[in-house]
């Protein structure tokens, strides 16, 4: 009986990257894997855990010889290739956008609607948006409590959601300003060093860009909530690493915010902070995908049914990879420290 | 009769060095200029237009020689001594906080409620804080359109509104982390290279900061909505100078958006851009004051009093410095090239 493999379609990329950390600390071994990415990277030696594995073109991927393929590349690589995949017998984990407004196709927060996957054969799973992801997390327990109207969500968005290029560009024009030397942009449309850019992924006929709307369709989908009104204005900041949002929720019901604070801090993967602590990306965006949640406020002349609250969460990790990571685990094809020689469903 | 003359409080700070730039582009003489800081900064000598003018310590300083007085220190200072200035006959134009609350101080937008100011005899007039000029700017043609009921805020603001510390410590952080030192906080209380702080002035005990209630009962003042919801998350961000809002704006009547578009942009110092061009803080904190919005929409699914925007200015300029030398304009005390020699009132 051949052993279960896993491919990482994308691994050369800063969330294929970060997949391969999260399954190196797993324990997954080397053996189990197939990097995957474009052409231009076939040959490519990578270390993972001490051994040096080597990337296979994607075009020439035959992925009748893996179980699970995590795919972190774009739309149109997912678009193409993950039905094969399945095809093939994989189940496919995407963290592109393709797939998540497909009704038939299961997006997926581990810790929040793991139960909505079908387990009988396997399929697409898609990963939401970065964003997405950690509000979500600390939704479900507000719209438990109290029922969810309308969110007005400002995102502080890190220029690693932008892939290796926004952070080559930030770093880039970094050095450039610090030896005097006229700063550049090439990847984002404006300087990205002292600027901020209300402009991510593309704009649409309704004035509001890509990113924001899937903050909408995405959490409309994952908490079953299809009128929810997700007003978003999503902005690229100077951060390396790290999301940070600025949400005001509107409830259906009165919160009160002594529960609220101790509902949201037995919530997983969420870490409630003092109201005197200050969630910051440079300190909080780590590795082990918490979601910081301070600032939970009420104005006291507003409505009770309203609240306000600040977020900061890792990006590449809980936006990204780990809840990825989480899925596989999740699914029986990873658990810590070896690979489930079985196929689930 | 002696020449009219002006005190600026504050002379070697970043605001104070602004109002002088703008006082200079208006070509007000150096001979009608009193150069006032801290003890620490008597003596300096600071060029004026090619003068060398020498800076008097505050607490030696007679307002007696003057007839107006800018205020570009904090609150502490002005709380001292701005009456003192006005009992020795001046107006007060302060950027402090000190008295934007106080019902009988004018808290003043000159091109949107300078008719407030009794100009019966030489008062304090308070400026508002730096993000609630620009964005009051753009509230007031909206109120007169629709009526508003709330607003939802998230700033992104400049560290220049902190002061040249502020600055100075962007800097030097940026420099360090450019040659691999360490990146220490000293001014903040986290770095602010690569992060963003939702922390602006003090912690109030609603959980609000000092800094995102300003934005409530300034706009509640100004605009005469004292029942206005004015719902703020303040951050700081690493750029060096320039405030972006994104704002979500509830109105009483619904919006017309092609109107407000057009209304927006014959607004006095109000540009609208287009919807495919992006208001940004290095390319739109200029001088002049401008205040530049883009990003207006309204989600397709939400109700038709609901508007969004992102709007960008200079902080230093229109928010502090040029409003305040613009009020000194409409109170008749400078206009362009000349001093006017007579008190006004």
């Amino acid at each position: 009986m051949k052993s279960l493999r896993i491919a990482v379609v994308g691994a050369t990329g800063l969330v294929g990257s970060t997949v391969l950390k999260y399954l190196a600390q797993k324990h997954v071994p080397a053996s189990s894997l197939c990097l995957v990415a474009s052409q231009k990277s076939q040959g490519l030696n990578i270390d993972y855990c001490g051994e040096s594995l080597t990337v296979t073109a994607l075009e020439e991927f035959d992925f009748r010889q893996t179980q699970l393929a995590f795919f972190a590349a774009g739309s149109d690589v997912a678009r193409h290739y993950a039905p094969k995949a399945v095809t093939a017998g994989n189940w496919v984990i995407d963290k592109s956008s393709c797939f998540r407004a497909d009704a038939a196709v299961p997006l997926v927060i581990p810790s929040l609607n793991f139960e909505c996957i079908d387990r009988s054969r396997p399929g697409i799973i898609a990963v939401p948006n970065c964003s997405t992801i950690p509000l979500n997390m600390v939704l479900q327990p507000i719209l438990q409590l109290y029922g969810l109207k309308r969110l007005d969500v400002a995102t502080y968005q890190a220029v690693s959601g932008a892939g290796s290029a926004g952070v080559k560009e930030l770093e880039e024009q970094l050095q450039a300003y610090a030896r005097g030397a006229e700063v550049q942009a090439h990847y984002f449309q404006q300087p990205i060093l002292h600027n901020v850019l209300a402009s991510i992924d593309r704009l649409t006929a309704s004035g509001y860009t890509q990113e924001e709307l899937k903050l909408q369709y995405e959490t409309r989908k994952i908490l079953s909530q299809p009128n929810l009104i997700v007003n978003a204005t999503a902005v690229r900041v100077p951060v390396i690493h790290g999301h940070s949002q600025a949400v005001s929720i509107e409830t259906e019901a009165p919160i009160d915010i002594v529960k609220l604070n101790s509902v949201l801090g037995q919530s997983a993967h969420v870490c409630c902070m003092a109201p005197n602590e200050l969630p910051n990306p440079l300190e909080h965006a780590t590795d082990e995908g918490m979601v910081w949640v301070g600032r939970i406020r009420q104005l006291p002349e507003d409505a009770l049914n309203r609240v306000s609250l600040w977020l900061v969460s890792s990006n590449l990790g809980r936006g990204a990879a780990l809840s990825a990571v989480e899925i596989a685990e999740r699914l029986g094809v990873i658990c810590p420290n070896k690979i489930v020689n079985h196929l689930v469903g």
